[in-house]
């Protein structure tokens, strides 16, 4: 997608560097962050330098084939291996990330020599990254068959192309509608605790100039009860095996209000977001993250400098689930790169095993 | 209630100058505000120096007072009801600004000399937040019934003390409870997008040594579905005729997420936040507020500096309503100074018209 003009990818490899747009300083300063080693990346990941499922995955992928340029002939396998591990430890929740470590894992572990490995793991780390964009860009054309001029969507979080390599997974079809002169608009939620709907949605629709507004977290209701949201559409950190979707804490929230105001909820995601060896939301675990997400908030001051204020009392503990599991049932469809589909099994396991799922229209 | 250690009230008048505790100071620093004329005292409204239905009417109470102290001889009477029109303009949704006001303004123009009408005001503000300070003692008794030890709360925005002149409304039974040694525990909703729960009523729960939590918003649905929550609490701005509730914008979707779940949803309020002028909710004016509160978020910095922060790009809008509607299919229990009743029409005009309302266990 376009910055100023430019296109960029969320997250790209350089000369063995991991390059990526830092989201910490987004929407205030635009800034690629240059990551040397994999240890480097790895921290990335765990401090949300980079975020979201796809980018999360992609930024994986590259520490992983970084891991593997780094380790010594000497002990190969256990130092790749050991790698993983710390890779894998960095964010427990998204699927993409252990999909993503796996893969580049297995294509070195295969290969008969280092050489052979080091050739097989950027290969295959550059390839899940292509993939990935384009899983956005398919998820962008089937999910925009949902949308026509004047349709107002809620979106959580951010599940735009800043939250893959591009394109996205719920912003997607918002990005396609636009192409083909569909005329939407998008409600952005706020998203606390890290308020990445505020500073990251806003911030890609801002630069692709798709009509929106900002609301708090506290309004999704209001505007649900005035008949203002026509459907919502939510990426996804896990989707299980029965259709069950670990996302942003509040996605939940969203789904109960939609069910109970008769609004479609769509679940975007590409194959890579859907785990069949987690049978439902019950086997994931969820994340709770420092408290102090909850009780400071970071943004820009009046004098223009990054800056976090503290929102509440000294003493006042505070808790801070990340996430949190919609059950399928509250999901109207998920719209996936391989099509638009209804949250049973049989359906995600086709999709999963490589059958394209029958249309729905 | 107590702030370290010393007995105070929300708001009370001193020699003509109304006092009150600045509540954009709080949580960071304790500060009381002295108003000297009627117009310091509306414009401390509107700016929400002072918030919350029953600190709001006692404050507008004492500006109507004030008011009434200012005006001269000549022109009585058109003073002082441009006065009220005045203080009234403050802020279009709280029932009780409008209470208040009507009552000061009847009891001085009754008078039949303006020194009479000056006794008469200030009788008449003192007795209003005399009253307010005793219903919320009586909501506590009321209310501490439907809690036992190990009870886990959920309320949001601030209905404690610190939104009347003492006790509170949705808080009242908890420190009532306190005083009974019943042990509960309060989960807390930041509410953005002021955020009066992080900072005031978090505030409160913590100078009273009453255990709590902060949550963001969005995390609510998520300790529902845990089975963490075993009742909701929330105040009231105003309360139609037939049940429906105007409170802080937020509150409909946690009546959602309640009844989605089978956990109680209680209202609690005085008298004077029911107005049986007001047939319904679909009556009551939404107030949107400035589309600043959402974009920026206020804070203390590091530095101990009250600071605002701005989370959003510049050039992203926001939607900004203030408050919302709940239906009273979606309220439990109403619990007030005249006791605990069902959201009907009957029940409402039963307890406003004076009869106490028939208790329900």
């Amino acid at each position: 997608m376009l910055v100023n003009g430019k296109a960029y990818r969320t997250v790209w490899m350089e000369q063995g560097a991991v390059k990526l747009i830092d989201q910490h300083q987004l929407p205030h300063r635009f800034e690629v962050a240059t990551l040397v080693g994999f240890r480097d990346t790895a921290e990335a990941i765990k401090t949300m330098l980079v975020r979201g499922a796809g980018a999360i995955g992609a930024a994986a992928g590259y520490a992983m084939a970084q891991a593997v340029l780094e380790a010594p002939a000497s002990g190969f396998a256990d130092f790749v291996k050991g790698a993983a591990e710390h890779i894998r430890s960095t964010r427990p929740t998204a699927h993409d990330l252990f999909f993503a470590v796996d893969q580049v894992l297995d294509a070195s572990l295969k290969a008969s020599t280092p050489e052979a490995a080091r050739e097989a793991a950027v290969k295959t780390a550059t390839v899940l990254a292509d993939e990935n964009a384009r899983a956005g860009e398919r998820i962008g054309e089937h999910g925009v068959r949902l949308l026509k001029s004047g349709t107002r969507i809620l979106t959580h979080c951010n599940a735009g192309w800043l939250a893959f390599v591009d394109w996205g997974s719920a912003l997607a079809p918002v990005y396609m509608a636009q192409r083909q002169g569909v005329e939407v608009f998008v409600y952005v939620t706020e998203t606390r605790p890290r308020s990445q709907g505020a500073k990251l949605t806003a911030w890609e629709l801002g630069q692709a100039g798709i009509p929106h507004a900002i609301i708090a977290d506290t309004a999704a209701g209001f505007f649900f009860q005035q008949r203002m949201i026509d459907c919502v559409i939510v990426g996804a950190d896990r989707i299980a095996a029965n259709g069950d979707v670990a996302n942003k804490i509040g996605t939940f929230t969203l789904a109960v209000l939609a069910r109970h105001h008769g609004v479609p909820f769509y679940v975007a995601a590409p194959r890579s977001t859907f785990d069949l060896r987690t049978p439902d939301g019950a086997a994931i675990r969820i994340e709770e993250r420092s408290e102090d997400e909850v009780l400071w908030v970071s943004g820009r001051s009046r004098q223009g400098a990054l800056e976090q204020v503290r929102i509440a009392p000294e003493g006042s503990p505070a808790r801070n689930p990340a996430f949190d599991r919609t059950p399928a049932s509250l999901v109207t469809r998920f719209i996936t790169d391989g099509g638009v589909f209804e949250p049973s099994p049989q359906a995600i396991a086709r999709f999963v095993r490589g059958a394209a799922p029958a249309a729905i229209s």
